[in-house]
C-alpha cells in the first residue's frame, strides 16, 4: 500500500516555521495581519474564509474581514484595495474569487501591491513565478505541492514530473516551480493524446485537472509519487480528488489523500505568506 | 533526407504580412519606426544592428539608432528610455543586451512601456506570454519557432513537443506558446536524465541549449520535426546550431538549418512587432 503524504504532517512543520516567525515579529511589537475580502455570500467563499480565519487565530496572525454586498461597484472594491495597500498594519490580502460578473476582476486583482499579494493574484506576482525573480508570492496551491515534496524529502532533481492540467493557478506555476527544482517537466491537458502513457513516464505526478477519476490504475505504475490537487464531490456527496484513490494506493509508492492532503496545506501556506510578508516588511529577513 | 524548413520561405510569407500592414499605415500617413539602442561597440551587437536596420529599410520601417558609449550611466539610459516612451513616432524599441556590468539592466529593461517592447524584455510582456493576456509581444526567437511551425502547417494539437533548454528568453516562453497550441509539452535541461530517450518521445523538438551537438542521432527518430535555435561557431569557425545537422537530416522528417533557419526569422519577427505596435496604436487592428 502506498505511503500517505498527509497534509497534517506537512502543516506541523510549516506551523512551526510560522510560529517562529510570529514570535520574531512579536518581539519587535509587530502582529502579522491578513485582510480577507469577501463579496457576496457564496457558501464556498464563506467556508474558505472560516478555515483561513481559524488557522490565523491558532497561529497568532490577526485577521480583518471585509464583507461587501454582491452588488458592490468596481469603485468600492478598488477603494478597499487602495486602503489596504496603504494600511501599514495589513501584511497580506486575500480576495475571495471569482467576483460577481459585473466587476472587472482583473483590474481589481492588479490593484493590489505585490508585497501583500499572498495568493498570487497580480500579474507581477505571476511574473515572479515565471522568471524566478523575487516578486510577491507563488500561488498557495502550487506552493503547497512543493511543501509536501520538501517535507517528505522527495528530491526532484533529474526526476520526470508530469503535471495534469495547464491552469494559471496550478498547472503552469507548478511546472515552473518543479523546473526550478531541476525536474524534467511535462504538462498534459485535455488535448493530450494517450495521457495514460504520458503519466506512466512520471516519477512525480501532480494532478490538477478538476475532474474526478482522470487518473486511474491505467495511468500509474509502482515507484510513483502522486500529488492530487483536485477537490471534487463524488456521487455520494463525499469529497474526492482527481485521482481514483482506491486504485492508486495499491499501485504507487506514495499519494496525498483528499481530503487531508494538498488542500489543508494550502491554507497554511497562505498564512505563512502573510507572516513572511510581515517579516520582509520589518527587514527581519 | 529531411525536408529543410527554411527561414527565407517563412520570411517571404512574414514580409508579405508586414508589407500589407506598412501600406495600411502609410495610407494613414504613418511610418512605423523602430529605435535601436546600442551601448558600446560589441561586435555581436553591431552585427545584429546592421541586420535589423537593413531589414527595416527593405520593409519600409524607419529606424533610429541611439549609440551610447560603454561608460554611460544608469540615468542616461533611463532618460533615453523615457524619451522613447513619450515619443509618439517611435513604435518599437530594441535594446541590445547584455548591457555593460556597471548598469542595472533589469531596471532599464522594465522602464520601457510594454506597448513598445518588441522583444519581450519587460516583466509585463513576459506576464503576457505566461498568462496568455495581450500584453506586449513574446520574445522574437520563441515566436520565430512558432512562425516556422505555422508556415509549414505543422499542427501542434495533441503532439508531444520537447524543448531542450529552460531559459527565460527561449525555453520557457516557447513552452507556453506550444502549450497554447495544444501540444503536450516537456522541458529538458542540463539536469535531465537520459535526455536522448526523452527527446525521442517528441514529435516536435525545439533545441535551445546553446551547446553544439547536444542533440545527435541517438536522440532522434523518423517522423520528428526539429527546430534548432542554437547559434554557435564550430571548430572550423563556421556557424552551426545545437543539433548535429548531418546526422539529423538522415533521420528526421524536417529540420531547420543553421544558418538559414530560426535566426533569420527572428529578425523579421522583430520588425513585424514594430509594425504591429504601430497598427495597434493607430487603432487599425
Amino acid at each position: 500500500m502506498a505511503k500517505r503524504l498527509l497534509g497534517k504532517e506537512v502543516n506541523q512543520a510549516l506551523n512551526k516555521r510560522i510560529t517562529e516567525n510570529v514570535n520574531l515579529l512579536q518581539n519587535q511589537g509587530i502582529t502579522p495581519k491578513l485582510a480577507i475580502i469577501r463579496v457576496g455570500e457564496n457558501p464556498g467563499d464563506i467556508s474558505y474564509e472560516k478555515g483561513a480565519t481559524k488557522r490565523c487565530q491558532t497561529l497568532g496572525v490577526a485577521c480583518e474581514k471585509i464583507l461587501l454586498s454582491s452588488d458592490s461597484t468596481q469603485e468600492e472594491l478598488l477603494k478597499v484595495i487602495d486602503r489596504l495597500n496603504k494600511d501599514d498594519e495589513i501584511h497580506g490580502v486575500l480576495l475571495l474569487r471569482p467576483l460577481p460578473k459585473h466587476l472587472n476582476q482583473e483590474q481589481i486583482e492588479n490593484a493590489l501591491v505585490p508585497e501583500k499579494d499572498v495568493d498570487c493574484m497580480t500579474d507581477s506576482s505571476m511574473t515572479g513565478v515565471f522568471t524566478g525573480k523575487s516578486i510577491g508570492f507563488p500561488p498557495c496551491t502550487a506552493q503547497a505541492c512543493m511543501e509536501i515534496l520538501d517535507h517528505y524529502k522527495i528530491d526532484c532533481t533529474g526526476k520526470r514530473a508530469v503535471i495534469v492540467g495547464r491552469s494559471l493557478v496550478v498547472g503552469k506555476p507548478t511546472a515552473m516551480m518543479l523546473l526550478s527544482k531541476n525536474a524534467t517537466v511535462t504538462i498534459c491537458h485535455t488535448k493530450t493524446k494517450d495521457m495514460a502513457s504520458v503519466i506512466r513516464e512520471a516519477d512525480i505526478v501532480i494532478v490538477a485537472a478538476g475532474r474526478p477519476g482522470v487518473v486511474d490504475a491505467e495511468c500509474l505504475r509502482p515507484g510513483q509519487i502522486v500529488i492530487d490537487v483536485g477537490i471534487n464531490v463524488d456521487q455520494d456527496g463525499k469529497l474526492c480528488g482527481d485521482v481514483d484513490f482506491s486504485q492508486a494506493e495499491t499501485i504507487v509508492d506514495a499519494i496525498t489523500p483528499v481530503p487531508g492532503g494538498v488542500g489543508s496545506v494550502t491554507t497554511s501556506v497562505s498564512v505563512s505568506h502573510v507572516v513572511e510578508a510581515a517579516v520582509k516588511k520589518a527587514g527581519l529577513q
